[in-house]
């Protein structure tokens, strides 16, 4: 690996060396802090990799607020302790045992390449994805049964129903964590469903009663 | 679910609509340019789901220039194609294959929980990870290899070794996934391993020829 | 003119290949990318010449960022489809119609030698500069109506202030054009004023609320 | 105009803080010399406006070395004292005459959208570019000159042919002016012909004696 590895490009050399000589240096005791007590983070927020998702900025949020993970799709695996290595569910155990974060946030949002993907899949049109070997294939699968509830909406309004999917199939399948489970039934931490509009700056969150999205 | 989900807190709801006020409104046509044509980060960033590494401010980063993958302790498992839902490997995949990103950024930083935990494990002094239903424990089995490596140093140092090894591991094993070895050898992407101390602020660079870790 | 041409200096060939081995080589990737699917640059930028006023650097931008026009003073001219050459005219319209930038940012600057010049022109003190053959003078008639709105300000004063001006009129004259003001009705584009103290190193942002320059 | 004039966005804010806080402290002394004594380039840069095209970058040139001029597609046009504005004739006459660079070098570069353009536009394909009104489409007109010299060339060659054109044809056209003529015969000034290859961060040089480019 090591022939690969390169010096980091020099625009982000200088831009950390800017960071560090302003926000840095005037945080200076709270980054301490938090260097030598830990973190203790409110809340954990579940969001998509994606780059036009940005979590912290949207909430104003600065460094020891929000644990976060990020992967495709913001996906949530049903609980299954089978010995492999899930990076989500661990992130999950951990926010949730040790770290005992009171709000579990789910963020989806529109034009998810990720549930974009997941429709092709199950329409039969991303053979790329139906390869034993791809992995976004076998991540996408976790959101297959969303895409059967909403296979039969019409296809302009699909991609947003299946986003939706996305988070509500995760709130559902972390209920199927045991930890989680007593956390919520002890009112320990509470639940949340979100979805963000990338073009038009909207947070939609999801209202149980009515079982769907509005806008905040 | 359903009776676990509540809004969101209001200070939160405060703060996006003061985003919405402020920052979306006067980058409104970037993002709909975003959200219309689609995102084209230069780089993806593979970092700890810990709420004090803050990689977009560090580098200052906007959206859309970034995709980012946060896990515990900033693992990438070795390749592994065998039907399972492996999140990291999806995210690796999408940006490589499908974002063709020119940058495959390892942020590893200090006082990382997920590696104190793989201290402890390999220790013996960690029950609580060692049953089979700890995802905790069974991810940071990834990080073993590197706590066979570090045992020796100090404990005092060890911590920080380990630290390193977790950026150095994920190296390694993201030269066993076909197609990132194929963009590195096709000189269409570089690696960069780094580590960010975060009481201090400061940010050190994997340097392959001394095979060691230097401040930037 | 093949006379006149001559190999470039030897100390930019040895930077040229500085760069390359390093920067160049070090994000050759991104490079690429950039070569073939085309910039999309967020921002436009018209700055002045001079070559004390370097944008890229003040702003941490890399290539691919910032589509630049450069001229004497950073004006911008009225709308005028005469038939004629016109430079910045012509950068104007393929950053809003082609590029559909989000931004365009007029950026002045202090100690501002074509500034001084329209003061000296106005004032009939650069005889040089009123010749009909005289480019530099013809081009800064177009900052006339500012001298008019600041020639009562004390002398000590006066240059800033038609810094400003320079500032704010390019920013009128940018409404005259049709595709700029259309882009800016549908909000796929803001204006951004700005100065920058090249000794002090400061940047001032115009306040269309106060009709002023304020620091930043 | 005032509505649509906006708050710098913030992550351009924080990134010129940095540079403050880090480049403008570290070369203060520097900067305020440059402020009271006036700038002194040793060079003007003609470049196009295009993002992709970082002239300080590849030269590793810092605040008060170049003297930089940015239009479309990096041209010059012919002497025309006719009393109308001319941009890129204004700057030309500043760097010459006033501040008496000693070299003057025109950039072009590859993949560049103007000359592409101007290639659509000398064979009947871009309507949008012939109509009166078009900036883009006039400023063009300028390289039709060059399109002449290299029609004939096969089509994947031409672009490339033209873009090498757009430099001759420039420094032909410098040649039209009295004070570049007057300082190029006195030995004050020298030219250079330059054209980078964006991908391949390579680059070619105009040689006069073979009437070509070849590699630096």
């Amino acid at each position: 690996m090591k022939e690969h590895v390169r010096p980091l490009p020099s625009y982000l050399v200088e831009r950390y060396q800017g960071w560090q000589a302003t926000t840095y240096t005037e945080n200076r005791a709270w980054y301490r802090r938090l260097a030598d007590e830990g973190q203790r983070p409110r809340a954990m927020v579940i969001s998509c990799c994606d780059s036009r998702v940005h979590v912290t900025k949207i909430f104003g949020a600065d460094q020891g607020e929000f644990f976060i993970h990020r992967n495709i799709a913001n996906l949530v695996p049903p609980y299954n302790p089978d010995g492999d290595h899930h990076g989500t569910s661990a992130a999950i155990e951990y926010a949730v045992r040790n770290l005992k974060v009171a709000h579990l946030i789910l963020l989806g949002h529109s034009n998810c390449g990720g549930v974009a993907g997941c429709c092709a899949l199950c329409e039969g049109n991303a053979p790329d994805l139906e390869t034993p070997d791809s992995f976004v294939g076998t991540w996408l699968n976790l959101l297959r049964p969303g895409y059967e509830r909403v296979k039969d909406i019409p296809e302009a309004q699909r991609q947003q129903a299946l986003e939706e999917e996305a988070v509500k199939i995760s709130l559902e399948n972390l209920m199927t964590f045991p930890f989680v489970r007593e956390a919520l039934d002890d009112d320990r931490m509470t639940l949340h469903g979100l979805r963000i509009d990338i073009g038009e700056g909207k947070l939609y969150e999801y209202d149980p009663k009515e079982n769907s999205f509005a806008a905040i």
